[in-house]
Formats: structure tokens, C-alpha cells, sequence
């Protein structure tokens, strides 16, 4: 079995069952493959949750560079922001990047990548703000990248632990009037 | 040793190692007893992770109740909003609640006790939010108090996994501004 379609079984088995459900033998058992073949790509469980993040960082790079296309700088922040909270709570890039969340504060390279991953995406969002509000301040426009991220990941976390009070569309509405709100203050 | 201080020790391995780290062996080895001892208070890690948030909830809602004799129902809720993001990296609190957060969302046992202590935290926010702008619509508190919950919890997750990023004062400004602006925006 390839890396690739391992990969696969990885992310389904963090998704499903969190890091507490996920090892070598429970991969191996999803798969359908001897332990030796799971052990060969991804010896350690910090392995299989880096190449799983690794993964759904990628499909989510791929949504945002197709959402990418709109030719409206407000636009591009919204289509942006959209995809940072999740449409389902069993999204896998959701619930993956959970898993790595709560793993990183504890794992100093998990955290080195965490930073990193987020360095970029903070990056990303500082350039379309900017794209839309070329006048504003950088540290404005930082900070709004800032807040921006952080209410995303709380409320990812809000859709895939209290389903009952924020269900997706709701998170949706959230983020789409902030993201209005900074756009206007930022003077898009 | 008493239920209460096996509980601190389970606190600190979860705060130093994350769940990952958590195991009925670390917690005997960390408080220097016997095995069957720490299976007699927590016979599972779920045991030891749910008792482990209703202690740091119950530290984090004495503190509140400190900070809430203030007379002044907008300084409520600029306090509460604070105690919400963490003053220190190292805070038990926020680094149990993100293992907390990060298991409920494969586990159903652990994520209704998460849906009832931030139904509970969601309906102190309303309160406060209330007090302070009482001409204000219901919904619209409702959603200003989702806003505030998520931005803070976001706000954690990168206060523990980006200290470089966001420093514990950068996520009390942030949040210190937006508490600012949602009770002006309220009729506070």
C-alpha cells in the first residue's frame, strides 16, 4: 500500500476516533495491512499526526487557492474566512487540526509546526486584508488577521464539541458579519 | 493520598504532557504511589481528564466570582472576558481545557460534560452582556456572547501554540478591544 493511501487511513482514523483512538495497530486494522506496513511509513504516532496534518493542510490550501479566483478583494476574505470555519462537523481538516492543536502544547515540534502552519495561513489572510483595505495600517491589518484566526478556531471548536448551539451555519453567520464589520474599519 | 491531591497531580501531568502523556503509571509515578492507589480515585484516563476540568472549571469560576463584585456591569464583563484567554502560557486551566476540547470531539461521554459546562459558560456571558446593555435584543447577546466565547478560546489555542505570535497581553488586547466594541455596538 502506498504512503499516499495510508495517509488516507491515517486522517480517517484521527477523525474518527481522536488521537486517544489512534496507533499503529488500529491504522494497520483500517487499512487492512500488516503492523510492519503501517511501522514502515509512520513509526511513531507524532509521525502519523504530523503527515495527517501535513495532508489536510494540503486539501485545505487546494479550497482556498480555488476560492482564490474571485476577482472581488472582499470578497476573497470572505470566500477565506468561510473555509477556516468548518460546513460539517465531520470535516476531517477540522477535526485533524483539533487533534494537532491539543497535541502541540505539549510536543515542542508538533508546536514548531503548528507555529509554522499558522505563520503561513496568518500571512495569507494579512495579504488578502491588505488586498482589500490598501490603505490601512500593517499592525491594523495584523491585528485583524489575528482576531480573525482566533475566532475560526474557536469557533471550530464550537461546531465539533456543541453541535447543538453552533451548528455550521451559524458559525458561518458569525465570521461573515466579523469579517464585514473588519473589512469596513479597515476602510476595504 | 486523598481523592483531592491525587487530582492536583493528574492537573499537572495533563498540563506537562498533554493527554498523550496521561496515564495511570505517570500520575502514580508523579505522586509516588502505588498503581491500584491512583485506579482506586480514576480507574481511566477519561476518569482522571473529566475530573481533571471540573477542578480547573471550578478554579476558573472561583476566580470569576472574585472579579465579578465589581460594581461597574461593563468592567464585568471587560474581567471576565480577561480571565477567559491565558495570563500565562503555563496555565493549567487553559492547557487542560484545550485536552479537554480536543477529546470531547471523539467521544460523546466527554463532549456532553464540554457542552454543559460552556452552555453554562455561554449563559454567564448573556448574563453579563445583559446587565451591561439592557436595552439590547436577546439574539443579539446571544451572538455577541458566541462571538466572545470563541474569539477567547481561539485566542487560548494561540496563546499555548504561538507564545511568539500571540503573547498573553497581544490576546488580552485583542479581546480587551472587541469586548469594547460589542458593548458599544449593544447600547452598553
Amino acid at each position: 500500500m502506498s504512503r499516499e493511501s495510508m495517509l488516507d487511513h491515517v486522517v480517517d482514523v484521527i477523525s474518527a476516533d481522536g488521537m486517544a483512538g489512534l496507533s499503529i495497530r488500529a491504522v494497520a486494522a483500517r487499512a487492512g495491512v500488516a503492523i510492519g506496513t503501517v511501522q514502515h511509513w509512520f513509526p511513531t504516532k507524532q509521525a502519523m499526526l504530523l503527515a495527517a496534518m501535513d495532508r489536510v493542510a494540503q486539501i485545505a490550501e487546494q479550497a482556498s487557492d480555488a476560492r482564490l479566483s474571485r476577482a472581488d478583494p472582499d470578497d476573497r476574505v470572505r470566500a477565506v474566512a468561510q473555509l477556516l470555519v468548518p460546513a460539517d462537523p465531520a470535516s476531517p481538516v477540522s477535526r485533524v487540526w483539533v487533534a494537532f492543536a491539543a497535541y502541540a502544547v505539549a510536543d515542542a515540534e508538533v508546536r514548531a509546526r503548528y507555529e509554522q502552519l499558522w505563520a503561513r495561513t496568518h500571512a495569507g489572510v494579512v495579504g488578502l486584508l491588505a488586498a482589500a483595505a490598501p490603505r490601512a495600517a500593517a499592525s491594523a491589518l495584523d491585528d485583524a488577521a489575528s482576531e480573525l484566526l482566533a475566532l475560526a478556531d474557536g469557533l471550530t471548536i464550537a461546531v465539533l464539541d456543541e453541535p447543538g448551539r453552533m451548528p455550521p451555519a451559524r458559525a458561518a453567520a458569525i465570521i461573515r458579519r466579523r469579517v464585514d464589520a473588519l473589512l469596513a474599519e479597515l476602510g476595504g
